[in-house]
């Protein structure tokens, strides 16, 4: 039998990747990549001078169906690898991107009539513009004791669903009374790739309000939300598959307009970081805690036990590995603070240094991190330069930094930024085993685990327990392949299970990273501080915070 | 009738300056300095390899005669005024700063007998040895309910006499026992200069426990400190002098070595901050409060208000300007927070303009901070880098930043650092005020009220006073010239009295900043936060500072 490939796309804020994988050695055979041509537009809407208020973040769908021909094309054509031996795509997408599209499954923004109205565009994960829109949300579920809040620690955010399309409601009742469908981006190319409407267990699950028992919210709680916005349940995609599941078959046009074969197994979308979960399927996902770990941290969590947890951004059934309850929970940025620092505060020698022996400015203070000892910086940190997603919720909150002296180093300050992203993990996973939650794997992939041994071990020293990365470099893309093999099936070369695929498909540890004992009781002592200040800054003083921004912005 | 004039000596931590100016005028005819061969000895004693305890700071008492016969020396042969015509020598010392002496007032470290015990030699004021010795000190005091310490705001230092003088009772007896007297280094100079043992109510009063009413502390408490540690109320200078008095004239041998007349007035002697108070003489010195702006601030005030406040350093009656009380206090750190700063985290582009320019890196820092408005960088910073001296007195407590998000920037942070130690100012002034001590008028003098208008104009909005500063550069040697014009009384060519120095001898305003109100208006809000976290980092959880640096220390 020949061997036998899957397509794993994974279509970031910037531009989309596709990976090709041999399906049995996880080999990569070819990756191609493909920058979105009007990127983010979020001072402009394109074609037009009219400036978008500062909070908007949209986007150009038709960017992505350019990505995925290019991409799907660039692939069969140069890869060496015969098209009827490329079974199957599976692909990521940022989440909740959401646009609104006609009966025929059109985009508005492409209608002349919406062309000049922000709404009828790609509202993209990072628009902010319904903050209030979600205050309300929260508040009238929480007066009215819905249900469903309770599998999202009992708060929602203004990126998803619900929120981004009573914005519309609100502000342009023409484009909500013209939209068909509202839909995520990756469920729209799902359908570009093969005509059918569908949506995941993870997207649905973790971005609109949906679970297997009770489906969406009910009729009663969104006309209390706002008079006549019951309408949006008829503008949802109702079929709601099981991540892994097969979509559909890619049609005739996509197989003319790449090079693919028609009928190529298509899986139905996932959430981006979500996506990268399966690559550590091989050695065990059962209570294993994923750390996605870049600029930001998401933190994805298997588990075969639902509890409605404080401070998780999420838990559904299904909604990760089938079978499985699956857990989302996030730190707002962390890779982003490291380079905060290094962009804005590092010295002039570590930049000399670096330039001269052609290394990256992170990568001195690195070394020099390396040499101090837990606790010798005499610092403590609250990571939140970019809010607190998980347990506070709230992206008022800001960074804090305590026990500066005349003698304080920079590098000094750069590991207590470090040690403060690692207590604001631990604090997430302290969390969820106090709430009973197990976690007994810890896994880490993403630029920074691969990137820095430094902040790894100070990760495993302060959380205590071994974080195991893997030698895979495309996590997510990978991930979304492997989706795709599953949808596919035995049958079709692919896999029927995720357990059967674990035997088949290893992946290599990259590296363990195990707690020194002397660092973590040290840490065991600083973290408790590190409670101590989030409860004050965080929880009883939080309009210190909260204040300081609203006076930064008058 | 001829001119006449005066000198000023500063006897600083590394050097002393001298100058000589116009008893009318107040024209700067000559300035002179001398480094002190030995320095600072904190690692190791003269001639010794033995390494010294790492809180240790001593002195060569032979320095200051050096120094002193040099400057002298110089300005009699270099200044081009008649030694007949130069009428008096003021001059101010660090302190405490203290050595013992034998009989003759020979130091006792020039013994050989003695040469290598570090107790023999000066303990310099940052001699920080004796902390154990100060606790136990306060900690008798307060339990006997000793009436001298409500003097020193309910609290006193480790850098004081009595505390210095019991760590060499118990660590060294053979030295204790030897000393006809421990003298302020400043005394010891005003005797090599007359031949006459003198103290003065600055220096006794500010570092000595001495008040005009008791004198010293009682044998009973001195007793219960430490069995026999009475004895040293044999060893302390009985004659205590108000400030501004004649120590006496130079000695005949004194005159010969420096080329000045023998019997030229020498005032008793000041504590260097303290001395610069006179400079504003002619501005008003009643309910003036006087910031010496540097590394440090010190606060002066001088009032006709005898208050026990809480958080001030000391008060003594005739301490500063005869006939009115003298309040001090201080901030441990300010321009050394400044510098830490640009030594530690500006960046890159801070330090390659200010190369360009030619220019320092504090002034290109400095350009940036003054486009920022109040409250835009959205920051709050407590000013403790080295601990906080007047208010908490705790050592222990170090720095804090909270606000900081991934939009902030550098200058942003040294703005918010500026700001930190104008409230912490302002703490220190409304402390006073709500104790019932009038502040008419503020003064400042020091390198940074000089340097910097930015800094002057930010504390001048935060404290919402107008804050003055004089066209005198050296302005403690200046004040302390100004005590032996006084001391030498009219009938020498000098004053007798401060107020009639005050119609005579005028300073010139270089600035005036005057705060704006719309700027002090946020400022307010902002200090609310300020006494907020103080409260938090300073009272009620003051163990998160000091446990981190313990952690830190071990």
């Amino acid at each position: 039998m020949h061997k036998k490939y899957s397509i794993g796309i994974d279509f970031g804020t910037l531009s989309a990747r596709a990976i090709l994988i041999d399906n049995t050695s996880g080999e990569e055979i070819m990756s191609s990549i493909y920058g979105y041509q009007d990127a983010v537009m979020d001072r402009y809407l394109k074609n037009s001078d009219q400036r978008l208020p500062i909070d908007y973040a949209l986007q150009n769908p038709m960017d992505y169906r350019d990505a995925v021909v290019a991409l799907l094309k660039d692939i069969s054509t140069n890869s060496g690898v015969d098209a009827e031996d490329i079974i199957s795509i599976g692909l990521d997408f940022t989440a909740c991107t959401i646009l609104p599209v006609d009966k025929d499954m059109i985009p508005l923004c492409l209608d002349s009539k919406f062309a000049d109205d922000p709404h009828a565009w790609v509202k993209l994960w990072k628009h902010h513009g319904a903050q209030k829109e979600a205050d309300i949300i929260n508040a009238t579920a929480k007066q009215r004791g819905e249900d469903f809040l309770k599998y999202y620690g009992n708060t929602s955010s203004s990126e998803w669903m619900f929120a981004k399309v009573l914005e519309t409601y609100r502000q342009s009742p023409q484009v909500y009374d013209a939209a068909y469908r509202f839909v995520e981006a990756g469920d729209w190319v799902v359908w570009a790739l093969t005509g059918k409407e569908t949506t995941s267990t993870c997207m649905a699950g973790y971005k609109a309000f949906w679970n297997e028992k009770d489906g969406y919210p009910g009729k009663d709680y969104l006309e209390a939300v706002e008079p006549g916005f019951s309408s949006i349940l008829d503008k949802l995609t109702q079929k709601v598959m099981t991540v892994g599941e097969r979509a559909g078959g890619l049609t005739t046009e996509m197989a003319l307009a790449t090079g693919l074969k028609a009928d190529t197994s298509v899986a139905v979308s996932m959430i981006d970081a979500h996506a990268a979960m399966p690559v550590f399927n091989s050695l065990g996902l059962k209570n294993a805690l994923m750390m996605a770990m870049g600029t930001s941290i998401c933190h994805i969590l298997i588990s075969d036990t639902e509890v409605f947890a404080e401070g998780i951004s999420g838990v559904v059934k299904d909604g990760i590995i089938p079978g499985y309850y699956g857990y989302e929970a996030g730190q707002a940025a962390v890779g982003d603070i490291y380079s905060w620092f290094i962009d804005n505060l590092a010295s002039n020698e570590c930049y000399k240094e670096a330039s001269k022996r052609n290394i990256s400015p992170h990568t001195v203070m690195d070394e020099k991190v390396k040499k101090l000892k837990p606790g010798q910086n005499g610092l403590i940190a609250l990571d939140w330069w970019n809010g607190n997603r998980s347990m506070l919720n709230n992206s008022k909150l800001s960074g804090m930094l305590v026990g500066m002296t005349l003698g304080t180093t920079q590098e000094e300050i750069y590991r207590a930024i470090i040690e403060s992203t690692a207590f604001g993990t631990r604090n997430i996973i302290e969390a969820m085993e106090k709430q009973g939650i197990k976690i007994e794997n810890i896994y880490a992939c993403g630029g920074l685990s691969r990137k820095s041994q430094v902040v790894m071990q100070i990760f495993a020293d302060i959380i205590g327990k071994e974080i195991t990365t893997v030698s895979v470099e495309q996590t997510t893309a990978f991930g979304a392949a492997m989706y795709g093999m599953v949808a596919a099936g035995r049958e079709r070369g692919g896999y029927d299970s995720f357990e059967e695929m674990a035997e088949a498909l290893k992946v290599t540890k990259a590296a363990v990273f195990t707690p020194d004992a002397e660092n973590h009781r040290i840490y065991d002592k600083l973290f408790e501080y590190y409670l101590r200040l989030t409860e004050y800054f965080g929880v009883t003083n939080r309009d210190i915070m909260e204040d300081l921004k609203d006076i930064q912005d008058r």
